[in-house]
């Protein structure tokens, strides 16, 4: 199994409500409100865990809310890479209807300061050579700019880590000079960030990145590397909810390139992964027989020999 | 200076979200989330230590989301008398718009086992002594009833405590049986808690109750004692929010009656802290000048001799 850290530079307090109908301007009660600790990379952390890997969790986490990530931590036995950064963990609220509909209202994060991203960079210098890989993933928070982000980047690079990215828009499209290993966008995120969104994958190959995956909902997941571009079509399911597919793919590819998986079978069980999210409110892997279940309706296929 | 302690046995956090419109089934992005730790005891003993008074606040918390209210105590130097119980404190969440319509969606706090319960009363045994009065406030979290509410004040009383009661509905109708010292409803949670409205007051002065404050927003507060009846309007303010009004209006009306005030001037100052928390957002006495402003502004007279 392998050791692995991912990044959260801005990760978030999820609270969940769940109500009959929201009414605006008056008194709602609700039937439950559950608090998670959440960020894209903390969603890949827990995924990676269920399939067996060592992992420890960084980032920046405000100092006023950090129990429900602390407890996660603990719960989980993550090791624990966050700075600690004066302000509140960003909360984002979901409020979920009967009838399907979600309004969500996402809060502001802490500042970080200079200080703090240097602290980051120093903690990563400490602890890096205990990683094979280091994912990144999710936004930028207030005071983190593009260019650091590229650096520090480079900078886990430099440490010998695979860097696999998970982001979007201006942090996506500075951090691909970095040159990761491993991109992760969605097909808008993709095409969003690089200017010629037709030779996107080619551009990316050329910049040294070595696996790229676009995801593209329920239409499936096609992987370019030098040595093949596969595609695969998850089996049709019922949605109960989206969070975590993604993060969820991320971890079953990364689960399979460093277990020596065959690609088909890597790209398979991913997919497969990602389609078992979206089936929970949540996600992570409960049940080894649905998963087995899901991978054998998951359709791979070769699309073109590069 | 009093020693008081306040009980909250189904505290809050508060969440305000502010968004200049809410629109329901999409991504709202907020500018500010505040969480705030609140319940009527503990907005009580914030005000009560602002007029200068030591105060220990105590109830029942969730342990899974204690932050809010153990960085409150730190700071005001509270005595801490929670009990902790298993789950979270409820949360509260305020959506305010820019057009001033506020959105409440308040979910279910932690259920309160026999166990903490006795241990609430183990630990007023243990802490009462040190107290001249002891404020109730607030609602009934689930698993706690209204017979054992009525046992925990009467053996608070039975410590010598000056009990003083602010709560509505059955917790009220219960509490009132223990005979308190003050309470505190409004019009409607008076009407509310005895069968013959038109009679309440002296039901409650032949209960035992030495001073009944009702209280009826802008239209002000009526004060019956054995010595007299006094009514208090308020001056005409702009409402910024009502959040703790009453809260400040009992802190005011026990801060006067325990530093020995005269009766008028409890009453007027305990009104102009109330009308103050009406002008802010929050509540709290920031601006001694305002008071005493809000304080010559408030028209006190006799109703009738008893």
């Amino acid at each position: 199994m392998a050791r692995i850290l991912t990044l959260t530079l801005n990760p978030a307090l999820d609270l969940t409500v769940r109500l009959p109908r929201l009414a605006p301007g008056a008194v709602n009660r609700s039937e439950t409100l559950l608090t998670h600790a959440a960020g894209k990379g903390v969603n890949v952390a827990q995924v990676l865990a269920d399939l067996g890997h060592h992992v420890s969790v960084g980032g920046f986490l405000g100092s006023a809310n950090p129990q429900a990530f602390e407890a996660l931590i603990a719960g989980r036995g993550f090791g624990d890479v966050f700075i600690r950064v004066p302000g509140e963990t960003r909360s984002n609220i979901k409020i979920a209807e009967q009838d399907g509909r979600v309004t969500d209202i996402n809060a502001p994060g802490p500042l970080v300061s200079e200080q703090a991203q240097q602290d980051l960079l120093n903690r990563i210098a400490t602890v890096g050579l205990d990683f094979d890989v280091v994912v990144v993933a999710g936004s930028l928070p207030r005071g983190v700019s593009p260019q650091w982000f590229q650096g520090m980047l480079e900078h886990l690079k430099n440490l010998g880590l695979k860097v696999v990215l998970d982001t979007s828009g201006e942090a996506l499209r500075a951090g691909l000079k970095a040159g990761p290993w491993m991109v992760k966008p969605n097909t808008e995120e993709l095409a969003e960030a690089l200017d010629n969104a037709t030779d996107a994958v080619s551009q990316l190959r050329q910049q040294g990145v070595e696996h790229v995956v676009v995801s593209d909902g329920a239409a499936g997941v096609t992987w370019y590397s030098s040595g093949a571009t596969l595609h695969a079509t998850p089996p049709r399911v019922t949605v109960a909810s989206t969070v975590g597919a993604g993060d969820s793919l991320l971890a079953g590819m990364l689960h399979g390139l460093l277990s020596g998986d065959t690609p088909e079978q890597t790209l398979r069980r991913a997919t497969a992964i990602a389609a078992m999210a979206v089936t929970q409110i949540g996600f992570g892997i409960s049940d080894d027989a649905h998963l087995a279940r899901l991978e054998s309706g998951v359709v791979v296929r070769p699309l073109t020999e590069q």
